[in-house]
């Protein structure tokens, strides 16, 4: 396929196709796939490298704001996913179950579990319960509180129907848990990582989302409230980005963690835990990406620039290859938001055209074809992946050099515009229960409407339309009205939209 | 228990309970503890911050040699184990089996694994069999190779005896995995990756190695070579810190990696894998630590120095305060190896002396104590963890900015400097048979003994003395001599030792 023949580089288009879009975007960038293993991906190089990015910015926030990173282990005694009621019955049937150790050949000959253990273990749906158990021995008196605990981890959710980075039966993550004295002082906890995961999803995904809380029947099992950020894709849909839990005193009183008060009295302490994982990288390439493949956020792009020499004569090779290297070591010095800016040089003896549309495809934010004529005149050949493919420029390389964190930072800009924007056009203040029903049968979106509490509305619209309540979002909290499927009163707007 | 009033901060010591010690030194620095789960252990932040640096400074050595991280899935087919014959049966004792998902209530209502998996997948104890089924998908031609990954990842092998850090059922890890067009480059690369492992091994952990081959016996299940390195503890026991193997083919074979050479001919590809893991902390903790506590290379220290503000009248609060504080931000500042000094600032309301004993316990390498006087005298009562606790000096505010980070080399020299004088003084080359019961009936230590090659022999030392070949050294590999088990020929020296 010579991509330079077609309209498009990924095939088919979002407008065509926008589930079979996303697979070959992420075919086409080299991202992750699918292993031999059920529902389970092999993160690939350049996909792993985002993530690596995203953990190193995140990790940061999390330890600016007084958390340390911990590990506990993978393996979960059935016996504890049971001491909190409404967590086991949220996370049974996603168990995978690890019932044996040692393989030993049977008497064909073939080689079976051997030894079955005295309690099955659970492989980490999540930690709380592991980490309550730890708290519990590590939490004494007040002194020892606030706790504040990460961990990056993997996790295993037996899914039935996966898709790559947004639903994966393993998956990478982090999850934060900590314990406080009181009520509030978990809450503005909870609050305050959930304003974290937003404030990295505008900030350095471009990512633009909507903070609130999840109604009772999308609920972490086990938390008392569930807050979230909800992000829209460009088909629509909504994509749970994050989330942070207040959890009250459930697992204290699951898992006996009690503290001594400034007073000499025991108490519960109140605990929270919070989650990013790697479905981030599937919001990302499903905020930003277009018909030529990956577009990647300059902060989070694992490269910023790639130097493509065009070599046509073979005499012309020692001029171009000394002035790309020339201009390498000059970018690679250059500082990008307190790191260096990452560079590549694709020295493949391929046509010019198919290499720069590689790079296209996997989404580098600024590529610089150098032939002959770039030597002779001093200059580059710039292209931006934000804009049309053949809008190109030649400039002077030290003009190059001068602006390029201009164009990086213009770029991050105008990507995180461009989601607002769309995530505006897409949203609409609906106020009738025709408009709704109208709305969703249409293109869909985020509808602002109001909703009277009845977990039996959410129900039918779910079965109805499959759309359901992302959020009651914080920014209308002091908005009452009247619900639009009954009349009844509504405390404020809820977001509906189809999810991912 | 006053530390201040027993001789040493951790009972038993070393020279009492060599063993007792060690998980004493881990409790009082606050490392790692066994969790609920059996023989996986919780790291905790102190020992999981040293994990963060030994990442970091190795992440950073793979990648400057051309190796890309990636991710690979936690499960692996039952069937996939058995592809490599020596592969299967070196591991299958230790497989954790998955055989279920979802979790389901039995006729009496109690909770159980509920839906069998067709076929059961094991927690990877290494990750070669499934990586080995990603290469064949993606090597092609002599234009992908060398192929060069990484992942940091965790495993699972069902040990029977754990020990924190040194045997754990779980544990952390990297595990590299690169396939290569020959023979030779394959071999280079296994020698490379080992070399770096030695040179973080003796440049960042102050542990000196030996880097060696090992025998067959003691051989990767499916490798065609396994070099080490291995350090020596304080019990004169040998610890194996890092692995190499090469593979040769018998992977590609298994798994059927093939490529097409530039001449045009197929051909299986040539791998190799390599790995370190937490059991680096452990090795840590043994090399340096005395019968005070952890004691760390300031290169993997979590923190640099820790300022202990000792207040014993209220009305000087203030005073000790704002010096601390100012002192804390004059020392942030400080470059030490590319990167910032990490300050500790211990402001908790307990008797000076305790706070420092902490300290001295957690292994920080500088403390400065800091009251009314030296606040006065614009100094800083200066202690460094490698001296004995009462050498503490009166230096002034000024002079300690100014030698600091030679203080930090210097501690760090002198570490490695102690341990390889104990090294020296605990290895010995033995020329007969009687010498060498008599050296592991007393101290032992390193044992450079020749000897004909024989298994049966190995065996047998083994079951008499606990001892084994820890490796075949490549500092000695020009020097034949006679076996002194059997007086037969020899290509080299071995090292005998006991070993974790």
């Amino acid at each position: 396929m010579n991509a330079n023949k077609i309209k498009t580089a990924i095939t088919p288009t979002r407008a065509d196709n926008y589930s079979e879009w996303y697979q070959q975007v992420i075919k086409a960038a080299d991202l992750a796939e699918i292993s031999s293993v059920r529902g389970c991906m092999i993160i690939k190089p350049w996909g792993y490298a985002i993530w690596e990015n995203m953990q190193r910015i995140l990790d940061e926030a999390f330890k600016e704001t007084g958390h340390k990173n911990f590990y506990s282990p993978l393996l979960i005694p059935l016996s504890f996913m049971q001491k909190e009621a409404d967590h086991i019955e949220g996370f049974a049937k996603e168990c995978a179950v690890v019932t044996h150790h040692r393989l030993a050949k049977n008497a064909e000959g073939v080689l079976v579990p051997a030894s079955p253990l005295e309690e099955p273990y659970i492989i980490r749906p999540t930690s709380e319960t592991i980490i309550g158990d730890a708290f519990s021995r590590w939490i004494q008196s007040y002194r020892d509180l606030p706790l504040l605990m990460n961990q990056w981890a993997n996790i295993v959710r037996w899914e039935m129907r996966t898709r790559l980075f947004l639903r994966t039966t393993e998956f990478l993550w982090q999850e934060g848990h900590t314990a406080h004295a009181s009520s509030e002082e978990a809450m503005q906890e909870s609050l305050k990582m959930l304003d974290i995961y937003a404030q990295f999803a505008e900030n350095h995904m471009a990512m633009p989302v909507i903070q609130g809380e999840k109604t009772a029947s999308e609920r972490f099992p086990g938390a008392v409230n569930t807050y979230c950020i909800e992000a829209m894709m460009q088909d629509n849909k909504a994509l749970q980005a994050g989330t942070s839990h207040f959890l009250g005193q459930h697992f204290s009183r699951g898992f006996n963690i009690k503290y001594l008060s400034k007073e000499g009295k025991e108490e519960f302490v109140w605990t929270t835990s919070w989650g990013s994982s790697t479905r981030l990288i599937g919001g990302l390439i499903m905020t930003h990406s277009d018909d030529n493949g990956l577009v990647l956020p300059p902060k989070l792009a694992p490269a910023h620039v790639v130097i493509l020499p065009i070599i046509h004569k073979e005499e012309d090779r020692e001029l171009i290859m000394n002035y790309c290297n020339k201009l390498r070591e000059a970018v690679g010095k250059i500082v990008y938001h307190h790191r260096r800016l990452v560079v590549e040089m694709d020295t493949r003896e391929l046509p010019g055209g198919e290499k720069a549309w590689q790079w296209v495809k996997k989404g580098i934010p600024i590529r610089l074809e150098i032939g002959n004529k770039e030597c002779t005149n001093q200059t580059v050949f710039m292209g931006r992946r934000d804009k049309e493919y053949k809008d190109r420029q030649s400039i002077s390389q030290q003009e190059f050099l001068a602006i390029v964190v201009k164009e990086l930072d213009e770029m991050q800009t105008n990507l995180l515009h461009r989601a607002r924007e769309r995530q505006k056009q897409h949203s609409m203040i609906i106020n009738n229960q025709n408009d709704f029903y109208e709305y969703f049968k249409n293109d869909g979106g985020f509808a602002y409407a109001h909703w009277n509490g009845d977990p039996a509305i959410e129900a039918k619209i779910k079965a109805e339309l499959s759309v359901t309540i992302r959020c009651m979002p914080f920014a209308h909290k002091a908005n009452p009205g009247k619900c639009i499927f009954t009349g009844e009163p509504s405390a404020q707007p809820v977001v509906f939209a189809e999810a991912y």
